[in-house]
């Protein structure tokens, strides 16, 4: 089969297409006939060296994909040969096939076709766990949302607001901005023109927002500690700002708030599966309904994966960039 | 009624007994005469100008005592006049007699005498509702407690192995360490002599423990974050090591960890009343079943204000420093 791995660490231009043999369903897992995988910050983190595969997990890319089940290791019994799932993956989904464990494959949202599947798990997935889980984002909460216009941030703001929930979110442009707006953001900060903090400030009356979802890190520490009503709790799970900053431990007190960071990937399979699960009684609904739709910057071929990269990290995109082999 | 204010903030010496009108209780309410209080941190910070006591309450000290009921405001129809308990105040415990918001008033423990209950309240809602509340800690995780042989940390220590789980403790002096040791500490460590940090990971195979209960802020941020096991909970109720401290968000994220920090007497009257209710149905049946004791160090007179308050800004305490008026 064809797959993405990188010839070197470096930048987009060291993606390269091998051929590499079908990988096997293990006990537990099922192999999938990939139809699309999509493009993640953590993709181009691995790329540059900087985010290794978990032990025992395959150097191919991506994190997530959309396809037909092919085949099923021993053990399965909730899949069947021939259904159209979409699937959460801890590498390897940038191929032609791939292997999944059972618990991290679900059904494609009604109302979702299948190539834009393969743009929902890993921003679902991280977008519920660190919200609704973590954060334990609560009816009637305020939320503000960094990276409004990425794929995590873009999905963020449909679901929170088809859950009625007060959003903020920030971008880099204007045309960011509106598209926060029209996916459901209440107030839409360009951070390039306005500090956040004070917008957050005046937007709730000095309150402060009740749920962070952060991708800055570092650089974001200190104001987001200040946006946060008492009560608040900041979720990070990006760095883009760097990854360490001073952190006001008196004002988190006063606020009795709190600073949770998490990653997926490394997660035990476990508990990604009882995200998935999750995901599928609580979010894919949503979908069926029409309340949220995949938001969906491009669909390239799989062969112009370094294309992707580039306009990921430009941040030139607005929502999933989505690749089909 | 006598009550204990600060002349003017500062040391020990501004402490005065002034002779005080009698609080009438509100609706709500209920009127204790005071059999006994009991000195905490926070009363220090108040009397040097660091922690005023929140809008609405008295500027008289004191955040925890024990005594008799003798009045009831409007409304009030768990209490009578006669009962004897202990309660949990936002201010006003040196003196006489206290008005306190019903849900805060709880029994005396069964095998706890009406003086030593005066040392209960403020320790175990603090410990209650930051370990086992907001860090969850969860049957068979591992907990390490820093300040160990002060009055939050000696009770944390108790409660935590009364339940059953492995316990680390820091102290300052052998004499101290071997009192955490004593009070149910698997291991003790003086700061003094060793890095907790190369303890922790020695002591627990490198994994680190899931919950600390840290009273030192900034100082020891990095180092917790690093004694953390992933889905590891700081959380962090004093500053005496500062209060703006470098937070490694990268290591937090790997670890899927988080930082709490809470304050418990600026609560709502309502969120302080289920703390301890909580603390009668989960934590009172231990000092019944003699599973744990009030750590004592030692009773005063309430005259002696002063004196108790230099015995715990010098750290010669073990345990609670108890006041009678």
């Amino acid at each position: 089969m064809r797959a993405v791995t990188v010839r070197e660490f470096g930048g987009p231009e060291v993606l390269q297409i091998s051929e590499l043999p079908d990988p096997t369903p293990a006990p537990g897992e099922v192999l999938l006939q990939v139809a699309a995988t999509a493009v993640n910050k953590g993709d181009t983190h691995q790329r540059a060296g900087n985010y290794p595969p978990p032990p025992g997990i395959t150097d191919v890319m991506g994190l997530e994909c959309s396809g037909t089940v092919i085949a099923l290791g021993a053990d399965v019994t909730r899949w069947r040969v021939g259904d159209e799932v979409c699937a959460l993956v801890a590498g390897g989904g940038y191929a032609d096939r791939a292997v999944v464990p059972a618990g991290q494959v679900m059904p494609i949202p009604a109302g979702v076709d299948l190539i834009s599947a393969a743009a929902l798990p890993e921003a679902a997935a991280t977008v519920w766990s660190n919200v609704f889980i973590e954060a334990a984002f609560q009816p009637g909460e305020t939320i503000l949302i960094h990276g409004g216009a990425g794929g995590i941030g873009s999905f963020a703001i449909s679901l929170a607001a088809a859950r009625g929930h007060r959003v903020l979110a920030t971008a880099g442009s204007p045309d960011k901005v509106a598209e926060c707006v029209n996916l459901g953001a209440d107030v839409g900060i360009n951070y390039r023109d306005e500090d956040f903090l004070g917008v957050v400030k005046e937007a709730t009356k000095g309150r402060g927002v009740d749920v962070i979802l952060d991708n800055m890190g570092a650089s974001y520490l200190d104001r987001n500690v200040k946006s946060l009503a008492t009560g608040g709790r900041l979720a990070i799970v990006g760095m883009q700002g760097g990854t360490r900053g001073e952190l006001n431990i008196g004002r988190l007190l006063v606020k009795r708030a709190r600073v949770i960071a998490t990653s997926l990937r490394p997660r035990p399979i476990a508990e990604k599966g009882a995200i998935c699960a999750q995901l599928v009684d609580e979010v894919w609904p949503l979908f069926a309904s029409g309340a949220i739709t995949p938001v969906i910057d491009c669909v390239m071929p799989l062969s112009d994966v370094a294309r992707a990269h580039e306009r990921l990290e430009a941040s030139s995109h607005t929502g999933k960039i989505v690749l089909t082999p």
